[in-house]
């Protein structure tokens, strides 16, 4: 029986801060309502078949550590059927209500399409029926377009049309049971689209390419009556050098380029937006301002590391500013908070699984509470908001009716000599640290 | 006489690879054609006011260095007349056909808007006479919203509607006075056009104020019936922490918000594109697969410093790839290379000024000889198509005909399984230094 | 009278957590005893001159925005006597013991040896007597070998004798004052002791030069009698491309080449860590176990931006991490916390400038509380203590007398097959964050 | 018969820079003399074992590409015979006399001590054999201690003794194996020697575990009479977050602190560089000023990707630079050029493994007749010189005489005012560009 892999581990409960139990929630109190939701309703959380179950604790200078049942033979259709099960007693212990996964996570491997398509849909059926058992839901699904050989070179972006279309029937089948299992989101991540070398790539002919098969999405999304939303994942490079989809602002201006902004929302993860030069909270705030703010992927990088580390997110500071942007976008509606977080190489036993995700769920829900904390009190927006006073009044207004050349005469006749006000930087900031 | 200030240099003519001069072109040969068109008609040089006539050799740490005799006293009428002077006797020795400006780089400190208008007007007709009597071209003018203390929380994004409305009427004067001395391009850099910390900042309102502000530049630019291209250069923090302009991916997406993708191209910056995480050439190649591209701010960065450190260019590998993607793109239509580049804060004697252009320009040169052989050559660009090929063929033809369930359809009718070929990027790479 | 300035900022105290007064400490009790020792003589705070009264709040981009009064008008020996008094109405109103100058930030500009003589001389005056009466101390002196222009291209690695022959000159005196002063501490930071190109310089002499420079201060200390520590502080690079003094391991090899390694020890600024790919807690980590741990420069940098932000530390999360360094070292000797910070550019009030100290001071404090709470606690040690535990059994013990061969035969003849245990990283995140 | 493997592959012989073979030396012409030695003499080119025989194509995103004939099933002692041979095929059609292993690389898989010891002797053996029908050589062999789980938190810093004991047995061995192989060092690269969290980690005890280690490794070559070079190969992080041996002025700290400076010298990498904020030229320079120069892995990393890429070095201009400072130490005494450098994942074809690796010799090539060429000339290195001429001067001499008090009283008597000359960085980098 799969579930003796955690049989020492109990249920997560909620404990409260004092709690001495490291194996309970000191901050996540499912019920708990703040700002007039149930926390589970704002986090949405869940955790992620492929870091948890399917990565065997290699890197790219060792072999797996992990040594999970699972994996000592073969990804056979008995290995693949105990990691479900695995899985969901895992979900069903960590006591979240989602889980999201990848098309080959959750299936024993596959050498052809028809293979892959039965082999899909044996474990669709499996879900199905733990979902119903667990009472545990899906918050999104994909296709992996990445690990195999034959996506090398990318997949809606490759320049071989054979790949193209091996890619198009796995986004098919998966959207298709991400429909069926009831998922919420349907998720795309470029893992390969974006190039090694200018040198030998066609940067518009694939771009076009990767636009198109966006659409058909969407399209098909339509046709089948999935009403989920449809999440690009940002990351601006690993494994290539340059992913098309590099941060927010960039898909934002692919989606206009294609006309998907009405369609197509960002799933945000913490440490792609590092590595992209921005702040989780940034990432965040611009999705808001532009419209596509859809999901998080949860996690943190390592600010000296200049690559992927998926790390657990494990500061309350940091998370306390990304949701207040969450709870300023007006909170999740499809979306909610995936763990794309994975423990250490040298974290091998069964409970670090639990450790991790235990601190990161209790580190997202006292950054909903501070963030709370801080909307309620409104010392914060009202600073922001008097910054900016001068926009609703007269001269502000009177700006807004004129043009270049009418605001650039009222300067003159006006005599502006605006003086700088002081920004308040670090006020603000103590301010914030008052609800950490 | 400021001319006095170069009298121990000559001008630089071309005097071709073996020349022993090192103050002399050995690679710019401007009248010599290039794939149909004269170099300087290919490279269109200009040099800048603000690094090499205003920058006194200053840095965060340190005071100025350089010691020019129009830095000894205040910024007056007559420091303003010499600095004009001095550039233009520059200009002319360098024999390149362009320069470029600030409204504040070139005229006498100002008070007041009145001031302003005053001294800038002054200062535009002297640089009308110069035009004249010395053959130079304006490449492109533009407004300095970012050095005065007013400008400290930014220009067209302050918080305060003063500020704009002066920002409005800098704009409105420098876009006015480059169409009157003929310039080819007007460029906004976003200097302080973002934020110090989200805390404080209503990012939506920032976007919308400065998209509105650059709406209302392309209106005047038609209502003026200046025909010269409007730029906007990307770079991604510095000053502030966050610069809305962050690349060029992020300036189209901007650009399509407001429906002005139509209307405004990109200015690319060689150390800006660093700085954002990306390539040069791939900032090219994206502004022109994207439709965008305008001009090239000529430098390159410290690969090892996070900062723009706006040194010449001295690779001409680099270059190369650079200006494979410029010749890729159909070369500049009104842009040019400008120079926005300063000689190190130790290199303090005139002739370095000259040491650095030279060797700028040369490697430009350089670049653009060994790309126009690269092409001229056609393996590269054979490589890269047939890697394509099978777009081109029945299977691609028809995946361009079909819907995603069509397309799927059709991998498990074939039952595909296709294998990776190689990207040969070793291969191109050799290739490349072929040319080098 | 200067202390005009801020007659509106009350001196600031403790008022604990729940105080509503935004210039109160919360967490900052001098007189409350953590581990034995109060809070004041455990952090030994200081503020500095050269970030709070000398910088004008310009940056590379634009001017000052600060306007203060001594500002407005020529560093003279007045404007010079009204800076020193308004520094120690300040740091008599944060109410914290120490402060830290550069022998040009407290003193009228100088044009001659002479001249910096003289007016050097008249400052320490004034701050003997400020000190005097206002019972503030002095944490260090240093000289500033890098502003002037005549420093551009280093001070003890100049390759220019005249100017090592000034700088010495300029520390003489600076190390004369500071023992004079009373002051716990001298520091060196190396400026510009680095280079721009390799091209242009010898490294090798460089270094030997700035070895021996060092030899000669720690001579002088002993032969005047200063029994303060000597520091040097490392930096990797800004304002040059490569700064010697890198990180702090290679600080300590660098003692170790010119035998200094017992006589003179690190200043640690957070932010020169961050800029050098550590953490701030990783330097002080490794200054303990090599020996040479002195003081540190409390800042925090932005880990998106790529230059020395300087800006006040504000996470107490960070803090609490390198506060157990900082207890697990021992804790300060001659050491202590000095804000090397400065509010931002846009924070123009005089109120700002408390608000900076205030909070940082307050994170700190935290930081100190939860470090001493871990401590005390004792979990963590103990989980990184049973990790070791091997080495203290017989195994441990026996590898101890062995030799390579010998222990390779002993691997061999007991057939060991060890197995990997878990490193526990994300359990032991969750403990920590209990303190925070 | 492996040796079908290349079978399409011609021997790479210098045919000039004209020919249009793809597959020739176009700048390594091993028997022409520069400086005074043949290429091959200065050069000493290896390839190498892992990225180009081990490696199957794998990333942390997918699986291995290459589909290598010996990589088809486990890595028994058929497999490990069939690489071997293939590989002393390709060393020898590249016609290089050098290569280099870990001993893992070389063996079948071994479950135990006695395996390891049993595969590996059998190794040697066929090493041996092959050394001697191929006339290739050894530059330098090591042990692999970061790939095998039981290495996950380090070898020689491991908080196991028993893995201490593991990797003792597997360094002996290596060494030995590399004594009778007659190779010219013995490298030792920390791969796991650092740490992934200091809140497990005792700094002190690791580092002093790894420096005794170090100083067996040092007696044990000394009791078998090795008279190679024992090598440490600095790099900041990757795998771990922090590694001990950072850079090179760190190792040269940690030799001083076990009195190894004498004994142990540095292997540096292109990529490893760079990771550590440094250039690689810089890396080179300083190895030489501090005497622990050794050898060369030749790679390059990617500017904008934050991990170890290792491709094939392309840039003749930055390897002049590189070849600058090596010929400036004096070149090679034991250590030579080794290609830790990978062919791209997309690069499947066993042409691109030669294609790799000659554009890498002749990119190492040109940089040394470049490099050869600039100190011929001599310019660069008289303008250095006279940049220092002030310390050969009576000033400078003086200054050497005298101690701090003694310099600042002459600077005062002599009432110094020393100015600023410039340090022509633009000009020498122009002169640089001549011979590239």
């Amino acid at each position: 029986m799969s579930n003796q892999f955690f049989a020492d581990i109990p249920t997560i409960r909620y404990e409260g801060p004092d709690s001495h139990n490291e194996l309970a929630y000191r901050f996540y109190d499912k019920d708990r309502v703040v700002m007039g939701k149930r926390m589970e309703d704002h986090l949405r959380f869940a955790a992620c078949f492929w870091h948890t179950f399917c990565w065997p604790g290699s890197d790219v200078f060792g072999g797996g550590t992990f040594n999970r049942p699972w994996h000592r033979g073969a990804n056979d259709a008995a290995a693949a059927h105990e990691k479900r099960e695995t899985a969901f007693e895992f979900f069903t212990k960590l006591d979240i209500p989602f889980y999201c996964f990848h098309d080959v996570d959750v299936m024993a491997d596959a050498q052809s399409v028809s293979e892959h398509r039965s082999h899909f849909a044996e474990a669709v059926d499996h879900l199905e029926a733990l979902q119903g058992t667990s009472g545990r839901r899906l918050l999104w699904g994909t296709a992996n377009l990445f690990s195999h050989p034959r996506f090398a070179a990318g997949a809606a972006t490759s320049p071989d049309p054979e790949v193209y279309a091996f890619a198009a029937m796995q986004v098919r089948d998966a959207l298709e049971a991400t429909h069926r299992l009831g998922g919420a989101n349907y998720v795309l991540w470029g893992g390969r689209e974006g190039y090694e070398t200018l040198a030998n790539t066609n940067l518009g002919r694939e771009m076009d390419n990767f636009g198109r098969f966006l659409a058909m999405v969407v399209e098909h999304k339509h046709k089948i009556g999935f009403d989920g939303t449809i999440l690009i994942e940002p990351k601006p490079h690993e494994p290539t050098k340059h992913q098309y989809d590099f941060d927010t602002a960039t898909v934002y201006g692919f989606l206009k380029r294609y006309g998907l902004e009405n369609e197509v929302c960002v799933n945000i993860e913490a440490n792609h937006a590092t590595l992209g030069g921005h702040t989780f909270e940034h990432e965040l705030a611009m999705a808001s301002a532009l419209g596509i703010f859809g999901s998080i992927d949860a996690n943190r990088g390592d600010h000296q590391n200049g690559w992927d580390t998926d790390q657990f997110p494990n500061s309350a500071e940091e998370m306390t500013l990304a949701m207040l942007e969450v709870l300023r976008a007006g909170g999740f509606t499809n979306g909610g908070f995936n763990f794309d977080a994975k423990v250490r190489r040298q974290s091998v036993d069964a409970a670090d699984l639990f450790y991790g995700h235990v601190g990161g769920i209790d580190t997202v829900a006292r950054g909903l509470l501070n963030a709370a904390a801080i909307i309620e009190d409104g010392r914060i927006d009202q600073i922001r908001s008097e910054r900016y006073a001068g926009w609703d009044n007269d001269l502000g207004k009177k700006i807004g009716t004129l043009d270049l050349g009418g605001i650039a005469d009222l300067a003159e006749k006006e005599a502006l000599n605006p003086k700088h006000r002081s920004g308040q930087q670090e006020r603000i900031e103590n301010l914030v640290n008052r609800f950490c």
